[in-house]
């Protein structure tokens, strides 16, 4: 029965989230700096807990710990990759349980942003895990002055004498919780857990669901990104501090293998691993079997019906491990059923 | 000189060519049958020649040899997979030229479409090339009746009683050239020289750019399609015999490795193997070497500039090589030089 | 000079290890029970400490901590997969060193082993990270009966009446230490900590490097194999719990990405992820570098002659991340230098 | 009747062939010249025909056309990759039949071999399959002298004063017949059909089985190799050309969809394709089945068994398809069924 209005009020929410219930919300108040941040998602105390009537308000750094602040900044001096905000404790969240983290506001925090090619990392070049023995790229750093008034940020190539806005659109490339059977990975790692997916699904107007692996959850985030290119394949967005307003409720019961993410309009299941190949499996798979659970369709009638309406976002190729995620647009599925 | 004319004129036409020259051209038109129909891209006495003016009118089978027409008819009918029109020899083609196809008008020619799946292919299934040793899944067919009147196909459910309506984006499954180094290459194929690329850019508003690597080129075209989801996961599209109207230019002198797509707004490099992380590598260091060229960026801004605003599509994963399409928004390039 | 001593001592070692010192060493002895067996590599309390001249006698538990034993049982009797023997504090082991496994004796500790097939498990069908949405093959067990007398395991088929012996060559599945970053990982997962590399390269006459992440690296170890296939295919090797008779020492200063292996003849360097494509680049950059800083021949003549002489063994294609093991014979390199 | 007499002449004439009965047989002699080679494996007038008690005896150019004789010879002289010798028409066999050639001799003929790197080729730089947009590798020629004498060929470090005897295997690199569907492959490539497989089991002592897709097969080799390391990563064998002296029987009605091989020990399927996860799962599904028509063991009996006791040679990771080989020693299967 409870199971039944939590599952409503999950599904109504999404759509009207950012529009008047937030103020009679208590707000929870959380500011992150160098020394408070984490580089693991894992079981580690936590740093504030969250109701489910809470809003989050909180910052993240960027991917180099803000470290990178002028053309002559080299990566020497970041001291860690994707330093993460938090763990935020989940009130009610059991393993076996989902969260629903709803994006409210993510605005950048920065009169700046960084792009930065580091050898070692990138989709068309040598990495630690597709190791080549050319000789390696030179390390380069590229600075995006942010505009709030045009809501840009623009490129100024190295090379030539060219520059062009780019619009913003910010979202946390980093957001994750403890993961499952005692493991503990490292913020630059994407997995079930959800963590450095680099999705741009993780912004406004979207919720992204995370199964939980201990109690209470334990939400991370961080990496924030003003905007990003599919794949992300230099391996790295234009890299900023957020500020960040989120809304965390729990889905009891709603055992989920892998992160998902919805919005009014899409459903949308997320591989994560490598070659693409068999995140674009995980992803079909888990959303064939979303529509099978939720809305009824057999099993060989959704990858038929996938296979002439779905659409994939590649959100990157560039972590050690990579994202797909799979989309099917809610208007060519049946009536979701009452609960889930 | 001629080399910068030639160029300048297909800029232009990319954006010209469907309002009114055509009414001036001469048209060439050619029906295609399952008696003259072909299997192979290779070398094959042409069966029309295109001048640079001329508008191709012709037609497609679709997938099966429009051999699946009521429910109970089943995959053992068809005689041949992606049964190929043409080829088509384009007058002045010679090997290290490339040629435009402009896709003039496209149009559905049944009033319905067949979705199948066939044990062994698919995304998500034991196939030649990735089998597995659990059973296989059974055959099955999909009748999509297809709407003139509201331009949409109807997807009806199997195993429950859902229907739905899919609207129509007609294109070309199937088009390419004779592949160079006297290879021969199935019809179910895409390689180089573009062919079962599933590409949904083979459609009303695009150019599609492919190598000549013999004298003529030897166009080879079919496997419409009325509407598809990204990665044709269950192995097929909506698939349909097509009314076809296009154009054919030569570029003398564009030497290109793999098919490009250009439309109004966007260039695209395809990029076509296994598995997607190689595709996506090809598509990328085309994308980066054609704005290299073309627009004056250096490898590594165009690197760092692609990483915040490239866009990518994956067009399938289901055929003996995949196809992933990187694209960029020339809005974040600078301007064209005069020459390719 | 420390450095020099130590270095020849370890390269000498190697030869000479398995005749007569051991009868001088100090025994440290440590039993393991299904209650203090850990299913993660991380950071925990040690069970015991390792001195440069002990010799550790221990023992692990099969892969399914030992609940498989008469015919009817299934593996929901199984409380976690690959239970660790361990952890082992190494004195004198700080993070960029490295530690030297020396496997003096390891032997079958039962009358029988077991082979399973898990649904979800093996390279030949569906997988977590290689999902197929066909029906799965169903749990299959199979006992294998050891005899002493003549070191075999005898294969008995479920569907005909065939059997067979086949040659007992103990190793352990599992051995590995703390990882790096802070990172914790399940007990199934191989990595740059070495972990579940499923090498038979992991028993006597061969001696395993690992890098050190943590101060007494931690060691760990289970999942003994009394005979295996190379891929692993099906998922399980002949499964049975070991009594291990193993010398660990510290190699100082010695800074090593991934585990090595190296044995009177030849030096044989593991990649470990996925796909195999990655997992033999991993390997082949490795060895290609250690025979470049070890044995002094450039980078391109090391790949020219690996090209001719180099031999691969693929360990399993069946854990979360795959093993390949890229190897060369010692007679076809130059002398080696007195310092690594 | 007359297939089970030559099924059984066929498995023993494997382990008898290198003995007597050559000398009755007739010799068929065919000399190849870079002006008769070919590039492509596909239909084409044969060079000579052989009948079932036929002996070949014919030459091989090696893969650079013999182009390369001396150490300031470059790529820039090489005509095309892979000359064929050939194609012979097999007397009897129809497409659905397989073809048996047992190669009888292989004698390298030249005083020396040569390796080389070419920018673009490689398992561990930059290819057009694997693009990335580091600099290249320099090209590099290494010469091999061949000593007859002791059966060897001599690296030479370019870098270093040092050189190393390596023991000569030679084999043909190429062999491979006309492909299915009207295809036609290049050189380069291996496939279905054989080709490029670069096996060092195509040499004295095995039998390698392709299946037959047009009237006389159509058999082509070349590409002959004094010795190869696994993978050949860097490109290149020690690349010769060789004398060849093989047999070819028709077995009639064994269809077979990729190539095997055999000898007096084992039985060996070859998977072809990219990436090695999947040439790994087409080797092994091939072998399972082999074993179960055969040997008779079940299919999940055959994927137990090799999960204990199989083989993997990993043949290339270099060619535009990779091949591995998946083998099983026929002491491990039950005796194989009378006809196959």
């Amino acid at each position: 029965m409870k199971l039944l209005v939590l599952s409503i009020f999950f599904s109504v929410s999404i759509c009207a989230s950012t529009v008047e219930a937030q103020k009679e919300n208590p707000v929870v108040k959380y500011h992150a700096t160098l020394e408070t941040v984490k580089y693991v998602y894992g079981v580690a105390p936590s740093v504030a807990r969250l109701g489910p009537d809470d809003i989050l308000e909180t910052n993240t750094l960027d991917a180099f710990g803000d470290a990178i602040q002028k053309p002559s900044d080299t990566l020497a001096l970041v001291k860690g990759d994707n330093p993460l905000t938090g763990p935020f404790f989940i009130e009610g969240a059991e393993p076996g349980d989902a969260i629903a983290v709803e994006f409210l506001n993510l605005e950048v925090n920065s009169s700046q942003g960084v792009g930065a090619f580091a050898p070692g990392f990138g989709a068309l070049n040598s990495t630690d895990y597709t190791p080549m023995i050319q000789p390696a790229l030179p390390e380069r750093i590229w600075l995006y002055p942010i505009h709030s008034g045009d809501n840009t940020a623009t490129f100024q190539a190295h090379d030539s004498n060219f520059s062009v806005k780019i619009p913003l659109h910010p979202f946390l490339g980093c957001i994750g919780v403890a993961p499952a059977n005692g493991e503990a990975r490292s913020s630059v790692v994407p997995a079930e857990f959800g963590g450095n997916m680099d999705a741009s699904e993780s912004s406004v107007g979207n919720t992204l669901l995370l199964p939980v692996n201990v109690p209470g959850a334990l939400l991370y985030m961080g990496d924030g990104h003003a905007a990003m290119g599919d794949g992300e394949i230099a391996g790295t967005a234009i890299e900023v501090p957020l500020r960040v307003r989120l809304r965390v409720r729990v889905i009891k019961g709603q055992r989920i293998e892998w992160p998902r993410f919805e919005n009014q309009n899409e459903i949308m299941a997320v591989g994560i691993y490598r070659p693409l190949d068999d995140c674009l499996r995980i992803a079909f798979t888990q959303l064939i079997q979303w529509i099978h659970q939720d809305y009824g369709l057999s099993e060989l009638d959704a990858y038929e019906l996938l296979s002439k309406v779905a659409t994939v976002h590649l959100a990157e190729m560039v972590d050690p491990n990579y994202v797909v995620i799979a989309k099917v647009d809610k208007k060519y599925l049946p009536p979701r059923k009452a609960s889930h």
